[in-house]
């Protein structure tokens, strides 16, 4: 008996009857006697089909307009929910982002939330209404524009307002039944992982695991939402996301996380100094260049070596940016190693057990699998290894760590 | 030089090359120094493809679901023009219903413009933006509740635009290049009319022509905006509709309006009395049944004989509720005849000229044409004819008000 915030991705409401599905999973938590407030996607694959009208007009609309275009997609889902709960004999009432709420800072196409006024949505939970909420946008309250969210918006929006209502719980409905220990059609004893902390979330998140955005897993972890990431499909309990504290045991590893397409590019002999590499990482910054792991290594008292990874889609861009700023910054050379993937273990235990990164090095090495760049943070531990050897690493890990073997399940 | 309000209709914008298209006509005003306002429709069919998902999920979706649904179809035309015209290197701003200050009244599905607050779009007009309004849409102030304004919604968002704009011109872009003396697909000689009044308009829109919505002439009437009805793809001047005093002539008969699949029924024998109009007449209005010719013939001093016209599609609910209420209004019985079609005169001129109405019977009656019923109007006279001899009327008449003869053109 409390709120509960359900949000349904876009395959979880890509057609007619996935989205009387997704009615009666409201209609479940709603019977129970909980307030039910749900946050939806577009449909399936509507966003990509406005993006191909829109590229067909320009090749580069304006943030604006593409704001303006995209959140019709959620708009049409909320009515189409509502009047699926209407036909069950439920009371229902969409509303679009404005409408829920949801201010926006005024950055077109990726605005952070700065407020939400719940007044609505409260006094229509309260006159028992199941309470139906676009995800992926809001407004500018001062010149009442429309904005959306950028990637993973819709499980923001969830979590936002799970945080803004004192939610029971963030139930996040997707294609997949959770998070897994490592991708299962990877590692065939991949299991499903039954708790696992923010922190965790976010460095699976982070790399690649994919069911939540790591946006939506720092909003949770901010203001302590109690997430589950679920099947919309399948009637069987999903992952919950929540404090460690609550959690019953710490694994020392929890999960294995890992993506390929990566280059590595090593700026040789740059002049050692203070500004040295805030101008060259401001310089890649400023152009929107996304850099991964970083090392440094100093050769001698002048000059210092720096590597970096990046996604192999921006090589080019990140050339032509460093061959402009190659007398300015005075470096000597680039060398770049494509074909190399980043496999990383993610688990907050490790914090407690200084020898999780030994006996992952040592796993690999038994396996003759060359180590070419090593990246930690208190709970992570990332490695990048030749593409070709990533699945024999992930597989390697998996069993070293001993990740199918069943951890315990939590209790709601 | 002055403010031009443009609408362009559901098939003008039903593709990209259409958008393109439509996008080249506003920039054509734009380039002679006018403030262009555009008003548009949802794309060709997506209305209907919204109302066919609805109808998969309820029977009877409610109204306010329905007009959240509906609602996005124009929210993705403005966002789409908008880039066409920013493609072309024009300053274009989008605006929904409700950012374009369209305040309607709160009756979901088919609520009345009460005021236009026309601040947003001067302020942008000014910054030499050409502004892009979503029809069909507006807003319940105080509940912040999205309205649609019913059939024909996007004509009259654009008059009342226009009005509000005190605009010099409200150009509505359509798929035919005019109003016609009568349907050119029945009359081969049937000619397009270069002007014609705010009332012969609404005679002919209120019969079937079906160019332009009776609500957005009557709109255009009261605040004596100029219309100009022109296809979107011919390049040719359209039809002006405009007050009578500015046209060169007052013709006798403008033009010629016909609708078939009309149903004449007759209560027989209804008691006389100063309420038995009103009851019949409310009770099917009550009923949400439209009637169109009432013809009174009193029997004797006791009783009276009442027909009127409906479309056929309406009988047998109509049958429904007269059977309901007979015992209550104590009438004998009800006499249907189907098959019958409607085939009306128009113009100003008729006010003036007595002899019109004998000179149409006149005309029917040497074709062996059987006149069922009579309406008349200051500027209309409709006769109800057998469906069969429908066309034969129509040509007939066009004929013998010599409508194929070329009208004064308009001046622009």
């Amino acid at each position: 008996m409390g709120i509960i915030v359900q949000k349904f991705g876009g395959t979880s409401v890509g057609s007619i009857e996935r989205i009387q599905n997704a009615a009666r999973r409201v209609i479940k938590e709603a019977d129970q006697g909980n307030q039910v407030v749900v946050v939806v996607s577009a449909m399936g694959k509507t966003t990509d089909d406005l993006v191909s009208l829109a590229s067909q007009l320009s090749a580069q609309p304006s943030k604006r307009e593409m704001d303006m275009l995209l959140s019709t997609g959620e708009q049409v889902t909320i009515a189409l929910l509502s009047m699926a709960l209407q036909a069950e004999g439920k009371n229902a009432v969409s509303l679009t982002g404005w409408q829920a709420g949801i201010e926006t800072e005024d950055r077109p196409s990726n605005a952070r939330i700065l407020n939400i006024d719940t007044s609505r949505i409260v006094g229509l939970l309260d006159k028992e209404n199941i309470v139906i909420v676009a995800g992926f946008q809001g407004m500018v309250e001062k010149t009442r524009e429309i904005t959306t969210l950028g990637r993973g918006g819709s499980d923001t929006t969830a979590v936002a307002l799970a945080a803004a209502l004192g939610a029971d719980r963030c139930d996040i409905y997707t294609d997949v039944t959770g998070v897994f220990t490592t991708d299962p059609r990877v590692v065939a004893s991949a299991r499903k992982i039954p708790s696992i902390s923010y922190d965790e979330m976010l460095e699976m998140a982070n790399l690649g695991a994919g069911v939540l955005h790591p946006r939506a897993v720092e909003f949770a972890k901010n203001f302590q939402v109690k997430l589950e990431v679920r099947s919309s499909l399948a009637e069987e309990r999903g992952t919950l996301v929540e404090e460690e504290a609550t959690m019953e045991q710490n694994l020392m590893v929890r999960g294995l996380a890992f993506e390929g397409n990566i280059t590595k590019i090593t700026v040789a002999n740059l002049p050692n100094g203070i500004e040295t590499l805030s101008s060259l990482f401001s310089t890649l910054a400023d152009n929107g260049i996304n850099v991964d792991i970083i090392i440094q290594n100093v050769v001698n008292e002048s000059t210092t070596n720096i590597s970096f990874s990046i996604d192999s889609s921006v090589l080019g861009e990140t050339q032509d940016v460093l061959a402009a700023c190659q007398q300015e910054l005075g470096f000597e050379s680039i060398i770049t190693e494509g074909g190399l993937a980043k496999v990383s273990i993610v688990g907050s235990g490790m914090i407690s057990n200084p020898g999780v990164a030994a006996k992952m090095f040592k796993g690999l090495s038994q396996k003759g699998i060359m180590i070419k760049m090593v990246s930690t943070s208190e709970i992570k531990v990332s490695t990048v290894v030749s593409q070709a050897d990533m699945v024999k690493a992930v597989e390697t890990l998996h069993d070293v760590f001993e990740l199918d073997v069943r951890q315990p399940a939590h209790q709601l």
